[in-house]
């Protein structure tokens, strides 16, 4: 098999994987591709958490032996038993297959390499770090939530030209258009939590759901020293039970803890900093033990700033409309540090007359 | 021909047209090109202002017999007297094409479907419209001086993601990379004039010529009521005598005048507004009498705002850095009136982590 059609076969294992997303945190996006004689015999993906795994779901679905195949897999399939799944390695030599070639190596640690030693044991070929920067890329909020025991945070607002996200603090604004306003549902199926400031929530009276597009709702995280928030927010009132969570800090009134927590939301009060606010550092240690691996901030102009400052933001999305104000209420405080904002350009995505600009820290 | 091929060889004269700008003005963009039986056989575009035109040059290079040939043309070839060159026309009788295509007519008075007619009753077969916007848009200095007798406004400037031009009014700080500042250097070799207020002037120190890319300097028009610039200033150093203006009010002081003028400047007065300021109408007025007929416009908020206000921007063209500063001085004064900040995304163009997004008035 050549260096290309490999690369060919495990780009096609990572566009598969993605199907997953939204579904199977905090595990990673897998696909799995099988190839006998240069033609595709097998395929499948990871499509829910608790589910079988892509190697398992591409060698039920093959459609002749698998004995002397290939098996194509963005990351190396595990040998650890401590889990809900049986592992995939001994399924894959039972199967024959002679070959596997990997994107990247699990960095959990009950695997991290050891998938690949028992399958090498067992006489299969291995060939590793095929694409590996896409499959990295595509595992990107699994690999940061292994590492680093944080979730991968991403920043996300609409502006005009000329860097205003509202008219004034207190009123809300569509800036953006409709395609726009579906990418931001879009974005919120994928990621395992949303969270937005006090601030946000009294301004906009968001529901943080997904309806413009198919997916499941995220959870839903407001962030509160203060715990100033009237109970009849639609964020509220348009929940399941246990999927609203709010922030805040152990000096926060009791009486307003209650009045919330009797809404159906779940209080995890925090220790504060300094300037008597919740340490962004700790908010991230609670999501990751939580087991939540990546995280949407979606405003507005404190919460944001504080993720910046911390150095805690993984990408920032900024949604671009071709408008210009003059004049209203910015993304950033005038007290914002400029060395906490310098960034590379990952990505651009025209949306109408919109533009999504993905921007990470360098 | 089919209506295929017809596009396929019309926007080959468009390309070949593009290479005469920044040469030709006030003349338009033309490329020509000869097909017959399928191949072509000849092509040209018009190189400078006062010298052959395209077609011309198309049926001088031709490898073999014209007769029965196809000429391509994206600009209606002239049949007027009253210029430097022959017309167009005879040439092309003369030498027998048998069919001609064009994407556009040509605006002007003296043309404007006359070249078509002669070619008609001719007996040559003629085809207009194909590639029509395409040929617009190539053409779009030409198409707005002819028929609205003003020149093309082009706004330019860096920014940050957040909207700031500078850290401060009076300073010049480097906004985008080396990509960006190589492209302004291209833009200004397209563009008949480069203008700045005399703020910039005075904060920036420019010189307005083509350094970083092969090409001419523009013209280059100080707008200044004041006249209070300081004859040290780079740009009335590194000049040819007369490539200069300075645009001011007629009741900025003689002894300024003179003094500029001394350095080899040409000074226009002109009469002012109700707000003591020259009018932006008359400025292009006097523009285009003088036959430019398009405009950079470079900054900074006072100018930039004063030609959105007036309604008379025909592209924002803006280059925008992955930083976040938080603060500094913005590209529009809290007095803007965002009614005259709507948009359309027209172009975008990635230059490393820069994005150069070209914005249209709705």
């Amino acid at each position: 098999m050549s260096v290309t059609e490999d690369r060919i076969f495990i780009k096609k294992a990572i566009r598969l994987a993605a199907y997953g997303a939204g579904h199977v945190s905090p595990n990673p996006l897998v696909g799995a591709i099988i190839v006998k004689n240069g033609r595709i015999i097998g395929s499948g993906y990871h499509r829910k958490y608790g589910g079988p795994h892509a190697e398992v779901n591409a060698l039920k679905s093959a459609t002749e032996p698998v004995a002397g195949a290939t098996l194509y897999c963005n990351l190396e399939p595990c040998s650890h038993t401590n889990k809900q799944t049986p592992p995939c390695v001994p399924s894959i030599i039972r199967a024959g297959v002679r070959r596997v070639v990997v994107a990247n190596i699990d960095p959990n640690p009950g695997v991290n390499g050891k998938g690949i030693a028992a399958l090498r044991n067992a006489g299969v070929q291995v060939e590793n770090g095929v694409e590996e920067e896409n499959g990295r890329e595509l595992n990107r909020f699994f690999f940061k939530f292994v590492t680093e025991k944080q979730p991968y945070v991403t920043i996300k607002y609409a502006q005009t030209i000329d860097g205003f996200i509202a008219r004034s603090r207190d009123r809300q604004d569509w800036i953006s258009g409709n395609l726009a306003q579906k990418r931001v549902h879009q974005l919120r199926a994928r990621y395992d939590a949303v969270l937005i400031g006090g601030q946000t929530l009294r301004a906009d009276n968001p529901q943080l759901t997904v309806r413009r597009t198919r997916g499941r709702d995220p959870l839903r995280i407001i962030l509160s020293s203060s715990l100033a928030l009237d109970p009849s927010h639609a964020i509220f009132h348009h929940h399941e039970p246990g999927n609203t969570w709010i922030i805040t800090t152990e000096t926060a009134g009791r009486e307003a803890m209650n009045r919330l927590a009797g809404l159906g939301c779940r209080i995890i009060p925090l220790k504060t900093d300094n300037t008597n606010r919740v340490a962004i550092g700790d908010l991230l240690h609670v999501l990751a033990d939580q087991k939540i691996i990546s995280l949407l901030v979606e405003g507005g102009q404190e919460v944001i700033s504080a993720f910046l400052h911390a150095g805690m933001v993984d990408e920032l999305k900024i949604i671009q409309a071709p408008r210009l104000w003059g004049s209203g209420f910015r993304a950033f405080p005038d007290t914002f540090e400029p060395s906490a904002g310098m960034f590379t350009l990952h990505q651009t995505e025209r949306m109408e007359s919109d533009i999504l600009l993905t921007y990470r820290p360098v």
